[in-house]
């Protein structure tokens, strides 16, 4: 039997910064928690906003007391702005959640589409649409960010579980030696 | 007159994070306060090494009370895990600037080798030449990062006066509307 994990996935962004937590178990259905969005004020410089993302999570991690986090992993395709931005948002969610003592997963963005609607190139409507039936919500998720971090959340608790018995496997692999 | 302010250059990385302090003021040759970097062990995860990089970080805002910090602008013009590894790196750094309520100025590489060098494209035994000849130091900063920090809080102490002041007028134009 694997215990009850509480999931809190992050769909890091320096605009809108997608939270969604589950309670996830292997073998079990996933259980909606909460889902929302932190928001920064576009007026502020950066490193405020990066301030204000801060504060957001650390009011989501001290109210809903996650067990696990996952957290969208940032790629570098387009020279853009907003990559590094996001990039940036990304840091400050993994260095709060090793703040609180929690081991952070990364899932790619395929992984998780994968995940949640057996393609990895599956299109955000999709992806919400398969996150609203799989956790039985009466309505879809809004906004996209939103959706995405409960996928992300979702996918991490199915993954997860093999992630960690294969890190088992290894880990005893070791010790044998 | 324009007062001295204690710059706190910041060369991101996840690795090695170079910082570079220096006292600046507008007409004056920059004066050496500090040079190190903070590394991370690449034993641990991302999320560790953040929490290390905060920690190290901090320890320097502590110790050497900067007015201002310049931090090197991360550009994603590859797509290598190390451009997220770094923006994660900047984003940590400008977070705990805003922390401690102090302004924060990205530079971009070629402004801060224009700077100290005379030319954008300089290398980087050229930009350590130049550091360690106008800070007056016995020996030339190692690593490359901690002479990157120096140079980027150099050009912060000669381009930064500048910058404050057009955004003075900028803000002083906006107020007479």
């Amino acid at each position: 039997m694997f215990e009850k994990k509480r999931i809190l996935g992050i769909d890091p962004g320096l605009t809108r910064c997608g939270i969604g937590v589950v309670d996830g178990a292997v073998g079990r259905p996933p259980v909606f928690v909460a889902v929302g969005v932190v928001r920064t004020s576009p007026d502020l410089d950066v490193a405020h906003r990066l301030l204000q993302v801060e504060a957001g999570l650390e009011r989501w991690f001290t109210e809903h007391t996650p067990d696990v986090v996952a957290i969208e992993r940032v790629f570098a395709q387009h020279n853009t702005t907003s990559v590094i931005d996001t990039a940036q948002a990304a840091g400050v969610a993994a260095l709060v959640a090793a703040r609180h003592g929690l081991p952070v997963t990364f899932h790619t963005p395929s992984e998780v589409k994968a995940a949640v609607t057996g393609s990895g190139r599956a299109d955000k409507p999709q992806v919400t649409s398969m996150v609203t039936t799989i956790l039985r919500l009466d309505v879809p998720p809004r906004p996209a960010d939103a959706a995405d971090a409960l996928a992300l959340a979702v996918c991490h608790a199915w993954r997860g579980g093999h992630t960690n018995r294969y890190a088992a496997l290894v880990a005893a692999a070791r010790g044998k030696r």
